[in-house]
């Protein structure tokens, strides 16, 4: 078992990354500091996953609360069920939620502990890749409104993460590819040894090899753990790991949330900040070669639909990250080291847009 | 103008106290730090007040909105759909919310403000005494469940307070005295010079003089500022504050939230909680004598209804500030000076209830 620890202070927290921990009752003896739990989970990851979960959880007293998979479903009526939920399980202040699933289950699950009784401990146990390597360090939960992605939400800590890497079994292999696209951003950020890694180990980590995946699990949330202990209410640095996602946003709003898998499009969008990096002459087209190479090995999809530069361009000034109408960009300075910066020149940027979505 | 600041690290704000303050220009563009603005009122504080803060909030670019009054609108739905108002108004993450009215507005606004893109800012302008004195400091926000009070919530500081006596003058008879209680309990709690200087100028009070009421806000929210800034999340001497609470949350309950205000049932909850400490020979009862006096001068009903102190026990443990099981109670030392403790004599503890409610 790998164990790291996130500093933040008064809310720092340990994560653990490891094969079988899901079913280890005393390390969740160990790591859960209330007796009386709500799991939260979905109907997918019950089936598989929770009786392996519940023999961890032998000798807590446990209720479980299921609810509907899917982004769709992410919403302030959906959070709402679950605080109606931590009341029917009479969860005290002392008590703690456990989110055991993906992305979606974790944030409405984290938005719920947040606002019950103004905040109760819960637990992370993410089952995907995506929300080991992303939404397990951070601590950002919340919801959907119809006007927009995770408008509605809170920054709430995790008093722990447990990340089984035997629950990517069950993975489907899109899934685990979405995951991936949040790997290997992380290691174009700020580690070119790691993107070395990567580059060699690709095979083993689709193949779903537990030691493989458990350094590349570890190694993306040191790395994120690290930006946000910097920023943890995203002022400042944190944008960094935005790497990808404005360009990725546009690709989502053009195509309705539901075509591309948000991991997906991270991929191509981290293809086109790195190509945008290339033409402004801050990498060399070899480098931009090697990002295209493992992107492409990985198995993305990596052509943008052809939505039109001037319509990409309005989507991404829809996104929340844009302040003052002005495109704060995150490029790279070369691999292994990213930069938040409005000083590029508008032509190249304009042209990368014609040519990631069409004139 | 009285101004005092409450110290909470990068959390701090200024609480401004003085009367005609709504319609100060130049303050409201020193204090809020944001150019657009949702107002969130109710329709009587709108008929009432809205002219004097527009004329304040001059140069702002402002939408207003208003929620219905009363406790039963403190729900989720309404939280809901401020978070809707904040969205048409195109409010981003620089913007700003004001709360414009009493409790209710405040702890719903500062609940859609903690949660609108997980966290904006918000000011308080409160326009009731008991906001004034009591939820404009401590950074509680939040609505009901019908399950209990409070249920759904979050901790959130406002950036300014801006507490305008002027507001007072239109305010209730009964709503001025609820706010009262929670001056009078500050003073029992930790301060028995103001004590003596609330039964000097209650009349003041009473008949609205802006200086006093000037100086018994500041006071008192210096007070609850002080217990406050040691305990922000509520886990130790914060619960001071719950000075005769306990015991209105009883008869709150026993009466279901409509017939008692929230003031009254704490100004009864002090005189059971005075009366406790006296029957446990903690304070002469001389001191029991001058807190009764004070209460019934003031006009309080004091009689807390009959439901039989078995059913009010029943009531205190449902209430969340019980933890284990075990009541731990806020009682005094003496005038000035209240404790948080379990350590008191049980059979003390009953007869008072039976006194208080019957037996």
């Amino acid at each position: 078992m790998q164990q790291l620890s996130i500093d933040l202070g008064p809310r720092s927290y340990p994560i653990l990354i490891g094969e079988g921990l899901l079913a280890q009752r005393d390390l969740m003896a160990r790591h859960i500091p209330a007796r009386r739990l709500l799991v939260v989970t979905n109907p997918t990851i019950a089936e598989l996953h929770l009786h392996a979960l519940q023999q961890g959880l032998a000798g807590f007293d446990i209720s479980v609360e299921t609810i509907p998979d899917g982004e769709r479903f992410k919403t302030l009526a959906t959070a709402s069920r679950l605080l109606d939920a931590l009341i029917e399980a009479r969860i005290a202040r002392d008590g703690a939620l456990v989110a055991f699933g993906g992305g979606v289950v974790g944030d409405i699950s984290g938005f719920a502990a947040a606002c019950y009784q103004r905040g109760i401990a819960y637990v992370q146990v993410p089952t995907t890749l995506l929300a080991q390597v992303d939404s397990s360090v951070g601590g950002k939960t919340g919801v959907n409104h119809a006007a927009g992605k995770n408008l509605i939400g809170a920054f709430h800590q995790p008093v722990c993460v447990i990340s089984d890497t035997a629950t990517l079994r069950t993975l489907p292999d899109r899934e685990l590819r979405a995951g991936l696209a949040e790997v290997i951003k992380c290691a174009l950020i700020c580690d070119a040894q790691f993107l070395s890694w990567l580059e060699a180990h690709l095979d083993d980590l689709l193949k779903r090899e537990p030691q493989a995946l458990a350094h590349a699990i570890q190694r993306s949330c040191e790395i994120k753990a690290e930006i946000v202990a910097r920023d943890e209410r995203e002022q400042g640095p944190r944008a960094l790991l935005n790497l990808g996602h404005t360009f990725g946003h546009a690709i989502e709003s053009a195509t309705g949330y539901d075509e591309w898998l948000h991991g997906e499009a991270v991929a191509a969008g981290l293809l086109i900040a790195t190509s945008l990096s290339a033409r402004l002459g801050w990498l060399p087209g070899a480098d931009l070669d090697r990002v295209r190479a493992l992107l492409k090995r990985a198995g993305f999809p990596l052509t943008a639909p052809t939505i039109g530069s001037e319509q990409a361009l309005a989507h991404m000034q829809r996104d929340k990250k844009v302040r003052g109408g002005r495109i704060r960009l995150i490029l790279l300075k070369k691999l292994g080291t990213a930069e938040i910066t409005d000083q590029y020149d508008p032509a190249a940027f304009k042209a990368e847009l014609q040519q990631a979505f069409g004139p």
